[in-house]
C-alpha cells in the first residue's frame, strides 16, 4: 500500500525512521562533491532530500514525488530531512524559469514579475502576499456572516454607467452597447430593501486611462451595505469591525506569511481616531475651503493618528457634499457637509463610504443640484419610491488593502494577473 | 435611552410586558371594524402589531419602526405580538408594489417577476431561494478551506477566448478588442502550479445566442482545481465532498428557507453511484456509439440512481475524448475515452469536470487532433512547459444548483438580476 502523502510543513513532526512520501516542485538542486540535495517546495513550505553525489535530479520547477526515510538533521529545514530517497518526475522536466525562484528574494523588475506571473507567484514570498489576500477575504466574510449579512452576486453587465460616464468599458451585448459595472452600488442599495444587510466580493471594472501605481482596470471590490442605520456613525462602526475581522484572519490563517514577510500587522483600535473634515483641515493647517484631502494631507493625518493615538487607522468624515458621489447623504444640520467618510490606513485612503440618500425626492434634487440629467439615472432613482430605509455602506479594494499591508510600491505586485492600460495578459 | 432593536424572529422569546422596538417593512395592513393589524417584515421573518381601529398606517412596503409592548397572543405569528404600538415611517410612503407581496405565493408571470426584481425578491418565498444560494456558497468555501485550498480571483478581461471562439462577449479595451472570460480555466490550471489547490467564486460570461430555461449570459461559477492527483477519481471524490458540504450548509444556515419552501434536500451518499459512459449507455439501452448523453439519457440515469441506489446523484465518467474539451485527459488504457465526468443531480447535468492534460506535448497533440491552430492557445499551452503536476477540477453553476434544488422551471427565477439575450436590466 502507498504511504500517505506528507507535506513539507508536517515533515518535522514525523517519527524519525518512518517512511514518507512528499509531492511538490524541485525548488533547488545542490550538487556537492560528496552529496546532492534536492529542496522540494509544496504549498506548505520547503523540505530537503539527500542523495548520493551524481544522482540525476530533475531540473528546478519540475513536479516530483520523493519517497524516502524521515531522518533528524539539525541543518535541514525544520530539523528533519528525507534520506534514501527515490525521486520520480510527475511531469516533463520544466524549462528553466525566467527568474531563480530558489533565491530568498525575487530581485526582478516589475515587467518580468508580471510577464511571468504564472511562475513568479511560485516564489514563497510572492505566494505569501496572496495568502494575506485570501485570509483577508475569509475575515471579511466571517465577520459579516456573524452580523446577519447576506452574500449577494450582482450583474457585471449593465445598461448604463453607475458611478459616472467616464472610465467605463463598453461591451458588444448581442449587437447593442452594454457596460462593465464600475461598482455594485445600485444593486447593493436595492438589495438592502430585500435582505437589510448585504455584501458582495467580486470584480469591478474601471477604464482608468492613466498609468498609476494605485489603479487597476479590474480589481476585487469588497462591498458592504446595511439598512436601518441612524446615520453614518453606524456604518463606520461596521467598517471598523470588518477591518478588525480581516486583521484577525490574517493572524489566524496567514501567520506563516506574516512571519516570512516580516510584516508589521496593524492593530485596529476599538474606536478609530475620527475627525470631521473641517477638523482635519484645521489640524494639518490646510485652508478651510479645500474641496478634498490631497495625498500630503492624508499622510499628515496618518502621522497624527500614529503619534497622537498610536493608530495606523484614521477616519475622516463630513467631506464636502458637492465633492462626493451624488447619492451621499448630506448632514441635515449643515448640508454643505456630507455623512460620508474615508478610512485612512497608514496615511492613504483605503476605504470610502457614506450614509446614502434613501428618499426619491432627495435623489432628484441631488442630481439637479449637480446639473446631471435624470434620464440615465431614472431606473436607479425609481427604486427609492419602493420603500428603502435609511442605509449606508462602503467598499474596500482588496488589492489596495494588501498593497498597504505589505508596503508594496505598486498595486500590480499584489494582484495575481493585473489588468491596466497596457496589460491584458497573462 | 433607546430600546435595542428586536428582530421578528426574536420577538416570541421576549419577556411578555417588555418594551420592544422593531424595524422592517409594512408587509400588510388589515383594517377591521374593531382593530387594525400591521404585519411587519424584517430580514428574519414576520411580526404583528395591533392598533386601535382607524389608526392611520403607512402603505405596504414603507420602511417603519414599531415601538410597543410584547404581549402573548396565541393567534399572532410565533405567539407574541406588539400592543400599544407607535409606528414611525423611516422613509417616504412606498408606492404600491407591482405584486402583492403579502400573499403566500407570488402568482405572477416571469416577465413581471424579473422586471420588478428589486421588489419581488422581497417576497419571503423568493428571498428564501437566495438564502439557499448564499448558504451553498458558504458550504462550498468552508469545505475547500478545510482541505488546504486557496481562494483566488482571476481576470475577467482576457486577450482570447479560453473555451471556444463562439459565445464570447467582445469589449472595447482602451481601443483594442478584449473578451469577457467564459471561465477561469487557464488561470486555475496555472495557479495549481502556485497553490496546488485553488477555488474561485465569480462571474463567467457566455454570449448564449438562444433563449433557453437553463442558460444565462452571466452566471456565478464555483470553480475548483487540484494538483498532484492520481487520476479523475480523486477529483470526483473532492466534488462529492464539496457538494456534501454545500448540502450541510443549506441545512445549517438556511433551515428556515428549506422549511418555508418545503424542500426535499438531497442526501449526498458517501460513494455516489458511478458509471462509465459505456456502462451508462448500455444500462439505458442507448446505441454504443452515442457521442454524449442526451437529456432523456440523463433523466433515465437519474431514475436508475434513485431506484437502484436511493441517490439523487449519479456520476458518469469516461465520456468520449473527441467530444470533451481539448484539455481533458484521455484514459491511458484506451484514449478513445477520457478521464472526464459529469455529476447528474435529479437527472440533469449539474457539474462537469475532468483530469486535465498536464504535459506540453499532449496539448500540442490534442489541438492538432482537433484541427485547432496552435497560435490562439500558445500562451495557454506554453504554461505547461513550466512544471504543472497532474491535476483536475470541476465547475458548479450556482444558479443551476439552486434551480435543481428548488425545482424552478427557469433558471432566471433563482438569479437575482438575470442577464440574457433580451435582458440587460434591472
Amino acid at each position: 500500500m502507498k504511504v500517505p502523502r506528507t507535506t513539507a510543513h508536517a515533515l518535522p513532526t514525523t517519527a524519525p525512521g518512518s517512511r514518507v512520501r512528499l509531492q511538490g516542485w524541485v525548488h533547488r538542486r545542490r550538487e556537492l562533491a560528496t552529496v546532492s540535495f534536492l529542496v522540494l517546495r509544496d504549498r506548505t513550505g520547503l523540505a530537503q532530500a539527500v542523495f548520493a553525489p551524481g544522482t540525476p535530479l530533475p531540473p528546478e520547477e519540475t513536479p516530483v514525488e520523493v519517497v524516502g526515510t524521515a531522518t533528524a538533521n539539525a541543518q535541514a529545514p525544520g530539523g528533519v530531512e528525507v534520506t534514501s530517497p527515490v525521486v520520480t518526475a510527475l511531469g516533463d522536466p520544466a524549462d528553466t524559469p525566467a527568474v531563480e525562484l530558489w533565491r530568498p528574494r525575487l530581485d526582478t523588475g516589475l515587467p518580468t514579475l508580471l510577464d511571468h506571473a504564472a511562475t513568479t507567484w511560485r516564489h514563497p514570498r510572492q505566494r505569501a502576499v496572496w495568502e494575506l489576500a485570501a485570509a483577508s477575504l475569509h475575515g471579511f466574510r466571517s465577520t459579516l456572516d456573524a452580523s446577519g449579512f447576506t452574500e449577494v452576486h450582482t450583474p457585471k453587465l449593465v445598461e448604463s454607467a453607475t458611478e459616472s460616464g467616464a472610465n467605463v468599458f463598453e461591451v458588444d451585448y448581442f449587437g447593442r452597447p452594454a457596460y462593465l459595472a464600475q461598482s455594485p452600488q445600485f444593486y447593493k442599495q436595492v438589495l438592502v430593501g430585500v435582505f437589510e444587510r448585504v455584501y458582495e466580493v467580486g470584480p469591478v471594472f474601471r477604464a482608468e486611462p492613466h498609468d498609476t501605481v494605485r489603479h487597476l482596470a479590474q480589481y476585487v471590490s469588497l462591498d458592504v451595505e446595511l439598512g436601518f442605520v441612524e446615520d453614518h456613525v453606524e456604518v463606520i462602526a461596521c467598517l471598523r469591525d470588518t477591518v478588525a475581522g480581516m486583521v484577525e484572519a490574517v493572524h489566524e490563517r496567514a501567520g506563516r506569511a506574516v512571519e516570512l514577510l516580516g510584516l508589521d500587522v496593524p492593530v485596529v483600535p476599538e474606536v478609530v481616531p475620527t475627525l470631521h473634515f473641517r477638523e482635519a483641515l484645521a489640524l494639518i493647517g490646510a485652508p478651510e475651503d479645500e474641496p478634498d484631502l490631497a495625498p500630503e494631507h492624508e499622510r499628515a493625518l496618518g502621522a497624527w493618528g500614529r503619534e497622537e493615538h498610536g493608530s495606523d487607522f484614521v477616519v475622516v468624515h463630513g467631506y464636502p457634499t458637492a465633492h462626493r458621489a451624488f447619492y451621499s447623504h448630506p448632514d441635515p444640520e449643515n448640508p454643505r457637509w456630507s455623512r460620508s467618510f474615508d478610512l485612512l490606513f497608514r496615511g492613504l485612503e483605503l476605504v470610502s463610504g457614506a450614509q446614502r440618500l434613501h428618499r426619491y425626492d432627495d435623489y432628484v434634487a441631488a442630481l439637479a443640484a449637480r446639473g446631471y440629467p435624470l434620464a440615465p439615472y431614472a431606473s436607479y432613482v425609481e427604486a427609492f419610491r419602493r420603500g428603502i430605509p435609511p442605509h449606508g455602506g462602503f467598499a474596500i479594494g482588496l488589492e489596495r488593502w494588501v498593497a498597504r499591508l505589505t508596503g508594496a510600491a505598486n498595486i500590480r505586485e499584489v494582484t495575481l494577473f493585473p489588468r491596466d492600460l497596457h496589460r491584458l495578459a497573462p
